[in-house]
């Protein structure tokens, strides 16, 4: 098992939290993508200063503006990383924009129902098959056989929550609305790497562990795991991927979850 | 394990398929409940008439109109069993109303990724909560202890198709839209288990078989099971379940199938 070996990567929902940390550790890698693609909602806003700011330090770093719930807009981001990478495509598609409300069984609402299953569910959907394209040619571009994510890869960023046997932590968080949608999501990854195994692409669901940010925080009392412990454990299963693991679920630390 | 014992059941999408047939049987019981009602979108109109038939021969069947997707519909339809049942309460919940459009991994669209989890999905979530007033109160006038369907109980129609761990027969109907439904139906359905436990209230998932149906048959071939078996087989099924059952997924047989 070695360091991961990509071209290219992008990561949605960048501007913060894992998505930010993982940013950060692919440009820290000893041998580093040649390109990273963050993509966020608002490059230009306020919560995206941190990310401009690493920006500012590297040269490999893509800002791109991306709103996961709206086609046109992951078109044409699609369109911008293709002007940069050309002909090798893109290597690793990681799907980690996502939100969360905490409400309880009783005052979920339909309209919190669907906004979360568009941005957690439906947004990775659409981003799969905007990206296919380039992850096809990753994967012919690489050499050898079998999957991997140095070759072509779809990694969903999904949570231990949307285990339906474990229901994770339900006592303390309900957020019926969430767990619903990451259930979808590993259902969705599941399809993923049925549809996208004859083109080269592996695809996995990593749940995360419970992170200190923002999200992680919001739903209870401080999350136990840094960032930089969450990343530097995925960035590490990652690199371990082989054939056999397209389609499963995995924790931070490469335990398989039960769906 | 005896023959089902109820005062009143509701089954959404009643007009046709597995609906109709589960009111037919529910009528035809030796011991029948003093209310079925049956819920559809349109109860006048021609997708009906198999309905209304059946209701002009029995009294104790009420037909009432009920968009799943729609709360204020659902509040009404609440509002009118209350009327009739009172103090009894509802005994037994059965969200039967689901669709499913047969496309693939790569022509999925945002438009019926969000209509079906409408209706396949946040439909149960809201039908829960507004009848759990009636369960609440049919449980509470049950007498013994434990969970029953006879007692209180809510049943989600979900499907195999939605199993994360076998995606059932994806070699011949994709339907990624209908699979993140069912997995996120069968999450929802373990988050009603435990959240309504302590109200008395069973909550399962059932896999109705492949049923020869409008929808079993506009998915592939002609579908393996008739109606009629497939009914008979889960109104077995409900008879047997107890309060170690509450939260599980089950085929018509009473197999427990895996998330």
């Amino acid at each position: 098992m070695g360091e991961l070996c990509i071209h290219s990567v992008l990561v949605t929902g960048a501007n913060r939290g894992i998505g930010l940390g993982l940013v950060r550790h692919f440009l820290g890698m000893r041998n580093p993508p040649k390109w990273v693609f963050a993509t966020c909602r608002d490059p230009r806003g306020q919560r995206a200063q941190d990310l401009q700011n690493v920006a500012s330090n590297h040269a490999n770093l893509v800002v791109i503006p991306l709103e996961v719930t709206d086609p046109t807009s992951i078109k044409a981001a699609a369109a911008r990383v293709g002007e940069h990478v050309g002909g090798s495509g893109l290597n690793l598609l990681i799907n980690n924009a996502g939100m969360v409300i905490n409400n309880t069984l009783d005052d979920e609402t339909p309209e919190n129902m669907t906004q979360i299953y568009t941005t957690n569910t439906v947004g990775p959907l659409l981003l799969g098959q905007a990206f296919l394209p380039l992850l096809k040619k990753a994967a012919q571009g690489s050499p050898g056989s079998g999957l991997s994510c140095s070759k072509a890869a779809v990694i969903n960023i999904s949570s231990y929550g949307g285990s339906i046997k474990e229901v994770y932590l339900w006592d303390q968080i309900q957020a019926v609305s969430y767990r619903c949608s990451k259930a979808a999501l590993n259902m969705l990854t599941k399809c993923q790497s049925l549809g996208y195994r004859a083109h080269g692409v592996l695809c996995a669901a990593l749940h995360p562990g419970w992170v200190q940010t923002d999200m992680g925080d919001s739903v209870g009392n401080v999350a136990p795991l840094t960032v930089d412990a969450s990343v530097r454990g995925m960035l590490k299963v990652l690199s371990s991927l082989s054939e056999k693991d397209t389609g499963t679920f995995l924790d931070w630390e490469g335990k398989v979850l039960p769906w």
